[in-house]
């Protein structure tokens, strides 16, 4: 791929960028992923978001087990073009393989000294009947 | 620095996790940036953003120059604990060193073939009168 919206991008020393996953409507901070060439021309074509999985290896086309796919509406650069935002609406309202509305659901309670991460947002469905 | 709370984050091989910076109330993410150890720590003791440059490889408290600086009004934690999202409060309105409100303004426009980053968003203030 040669494509020159692609190049604009400056991709990491290996070949990849964070992405931030923001639900429409709501604008909720839902995800944060990594993606490569291949993923975000992947995600232009068909419209879903394709992630690059740093821990498999392998593209992941979010939603492909769980049917929690991501529909994408806008696509934004940031000033470095070295991170991508994504705007999308979210199936079932699940993004979190956790269940969760947001991956985003420990919340820092206390101060520097004693401080902890508190779970603060509910399970909406639970990960055995999302992945069976 | 040895706090559980800053041991539950998963930090990368060299010392950081990713932090996207969401506005409180417009809930718009205005940038993304890094933080180690003695960013995340200082973050929770002084109330406003600081991040680790990666450029500068030094801390970087957020509007130290542009006097922009992002009062932290909620930290969190994804469930894989390597990214952190800050709730913000942003001084003036403006984020990026652009003089525009969020570092996310070039926007993806066209198909897989032809597709183009188009700027959408005002400048707010000269980036000359910011960093003067």
């Amino acid at each position: 791929m040669s494509f020159r919206w692609l190049n604009k991008v400056k991709w990491d020393e290996v070949g990849l960028v964070p992405v931030i996953a923001q639900e429409v409507g709501s604008n909720d901070v839902v995800m944060f992923a990594w993606m490569n060439r291949e993923a975000l021309s992947r995600t232009v074509e068909t419209g879903e978001a394709v992630y690059w999985s740093r821990s498999r290896k392998k593209l992941w086309h979010k939603g492909e087990e769980s049917g929690h796919v991501q529909k994408v509406k806008e696509i934004r650069l940031d000033c470095d073009e070295d991170v991508i935002l994504l705007k999308i609406e979210q199936v079932e309202g699940i993004a979190c393989h956790t269940g969760r509305h947001s991956c985003f659901f420990q919340k820092f309670e206390g101060n520097v000294d004693a401080g902890e991460w508190v779970t603060v947002d509910p399970v909406l469905k639970d990960p055995e009947a999302i992945y069976k």
